[in-house]
């Protein structure tokens, strides 16, 4: 699925306090390309500014940090270049952010996703919460949330060339 | 554990909307025998049977579709035949029917399952949905409804000849 | 990360009634050494009293079983000796009741186990339930639970010389 010219796109799932995002990042170092972070965590308030600006200190100098909630993909189309990697953390607070939003259509902007991800010339590695190996939740949005969550890691996950599940810090490979 | 005769049944686990339906269908597909489908499901309302029926549909007219939400093992022995391919989806949702009967056994009805999976002429492929790794539910029913699932996997696995776990679309082959 | 006279230490993560236990007392079997069962459940009433010594009869005479909720490593180094191998079942009960302590510093607890583990001379097969893989709990308890176990998964797992992920009683070995 992935161009000639593309480098695949990278999908890391894990549950909460799976350690992704340090596997993610140490998957980014390792590629000796620029480094780029997309947040797409939204900063409601101080409690939660202070921590975005403490991981964005954690990770140093070398990184790029770039927050953007929604609009993801021009954001990526913007530093679509070889020399770039870009980690996106994570996927399922930006469907959070798309839902809490009126009148976004999620299938399209997850199909944006996808084919941005299949013909990008920048690696682009993706950070996302598994959320589907519970109870069906009682709450209607969380359900919804959780099938959003689903598609959107089937879609992504086809056009990647390395698919990562990871739990306790430990990786399994599913894809690649 | 399997018969000489048996050709083994096949498990597919994962969560919500990771996939593991569409890639039962493949499996069951890829096998070339006549293939028949075990819906447990049950319509209750004029959604819900829209929606099986546009299922119905998508799977074309090279399936037999059958709707059993509670018997099962009966439903299985009567189309129990070599030539015969039937994918039973889901083994949570029929878990869910028998608890909402009065007076159903449900270990003794999972023991039957096995021990006909263990035998079966007909190629099977199960297909259910991992629960139990979330939190532990605060409704008591949800509870027992994941020891039941828990339970009913273990069994099922032990006699399966191949089971998958299916995350974002890919399998990872526990089994076989 | 572990030292040159230890075994290295098991972790076993799975969800609830995944056959974890039942897989990591078989490991514990296999080593052919003096087993004992280090249980962190309480007793809160007369069921569960019922249900521990239930099981401790159904694990036979082989077994010298201790209880202890809270401080689990001092009970540990008291039986650390080459000869012994311990089941600790289970982490996230142990997380549970230090959560429920006043004034426990859970990561100083942790650091503390990671360390004995790495160290330890008797082997140590520790059972603990993967908890992060659904929907964020909306109970603020639930979430901080979830994380604590997270990390403390994360910390023993870096210790171990084998990690195990089980579901439907069979094991995916994430390390060793």
């Amino acid at each position: 699925m992935t161009s000639a010219t593309s480098r695949g796109a990278v999908l890391v799932l894990g549950g909460a306090r799976s350690g992704k995002s340090r596997y993610a990042e140490n998957l980014v170092i390792a590629t000796g390309l620029d480094r780029h972070y997309l947040a797409t965590g939204r900063a409601w308030d101080e409690e939660m500014r202070a921590r975005i600006d403490k991981h964005r200190e954690d990770r140093g100098p070398l990184w790029n940090t770039i927050e953007e909630p929604l609009d993801i993909v021009p954001t990526l189309e913007v530093i679509d270049q070889l020399d770039n990697v870009v980690l996106v953390d994570c996927l399922t607070l930006w469907v959070t952010n798309l839902m809490m939003e009126e009148g976004r259509d999620l299938r399209a902007e997850f199909a944006r996703l996808a084919a941005h991800a299949a013909r990008a010339r920048a690696r682009l590695v993706f950070v996302s919460n598994e959320v589907g190996l519970g109870i069906v939740p009682e709450n209607k949005m969380a359900r919804e949330f959780r099938d959003h969550a689903g598609r959107l890691h089937q879609m992504i996950a086809e056009v990647a060339s390395e698919v990562y599940f990871v739990a306790a810090g430990l990786p399994l490979k599913m894809k690649g």
